[in-house]
């Protein structure tokens, strides 16, 4: 393995900092022990470098030497490769971190993006589609309710699957939308408790915040 | 590798028929050329055999002996690591594969399932949200209109990323979605064309016909 360099924005206004993206790949190294460098693209003004490294024009990429890899669920499944701390070697249990992160992103975050839109603007108990996106979310939040009245961690012990579930959660959390569902409460609290999560957290606002 | 199981529903109303999900598995397992029986759980009622295979009470999940893997993203990137007329045995062209899966759904559907769903509505111009969500859905399009005006699959070769990408595009091009993006519908229409697509199509469309 190379040096891993972490690529996010060089600044982004106050509202995001703390849940940009770079975060999920700060917690995983951090969990992982793994030395890493930050490098920064421009916020304002995504060039054809930015484009070369992440298609969409977001933030995060992880390079490891001549291997670039963009979208966090691939890249923290990179991670979990390289350090069984946070993912099994054997098959069953790099299958079971696997769906599990697919899960985050394709069963829970596909419904907790447009309610956390939602609930963020004013008034979202009468808007239109209020009705539509709140079920969708909370119907997911139950099932995953259920999983975790049994379980600490998604896939046995902690893993790279926990990260990306428990991140995914933060932000419809920070609007109250968990409020219902205790488990999943205790399990986001329970993940941003490790001391990883606090420096990746803070490493995130303090490299932010010396850019304004 | 045991003889592979595909579960589905055993039934489902008209409109998502050549949709659901299972035509992923299908579709690449056509590609594949493994063999594989379909077994089915019920639409209505949705018990705990169910939700023991498929914790969000959704479809599909595959098995291969006692390896049960849930999340469409999952099973083809299992799929890709028993065949290599899917995903190369490389590390590099792994990881490529794995980030295109991920876009596919954490990119590409995130903004596509909220599209879909007002664009499947009456009047969906003159919806509050339409300007959200329509803005958010072209402009991945945009970007991703320009990664395939340069490639014909997005991994290098055809992909378990391309049947991904292709199938997550075939719902909002049902909707007119992609007609601003010539790439990208010349993309699902190359994609789509590949007989073994047609045979995945062919057998969900006959096999829910079947429980009619």
């Amino acid at each position: 393995m190379s040096e891993l360099i972490l690529t996010t924005y060089d600044w982004v206004p106050r509202p995001p900092r703390g849940f940009v993206r770079d975060i999920r790949v700060r917690w995983a190294l951090e969990e992982a022990g793994l030395p890493y460098r930050v490098e920064t693209t421009p916020f304002r003004g995504r060039g054809a470098r930015h484009l070369a490294c992440q298609p969409f024009a977001q933030v995060p990429w992880l390079t490891d030497g001549d291997l670039s890899i963009f979208e966090s669920g691939a890249i923290l499944q990179y991670i979990g490769g390289v350090s069984d701390a946070l993912m099994p070697l054997s098959l069953h249990g790099r299958i079971g971190v696997t769906e599990w992160l697919f899960a985050a992103v394709n069963s829970v975050e596909i419904a907790s993006v447009p309610w956390s839109a939602l609930a963020s603007s004013p008034d979202p108990g009468n808007a239109p589609d209020w009705a539509r996106w709140n079920g969708l979310f909370k119907s997911r939040l139950q099932r995953l309710e259920t999983v975790l009245a049994d379980c600490e961690w998604l896939a046995g012990a902690f893993s790279v699957a926990d990260i990306l579930m428990a991140d995914v959660l933060r932000l419809p959390d920070s609007f109250g939308g968990l409020k219902d569902h205790p488990y999943c409460r205790a399990y986001v609290a329970r993940a941003t408790a490790r001391p990883a999560f606090a420096k990746a957290h803070a490493d995130q606002i303090a490299h932010f915040a010396a850019a304004d």
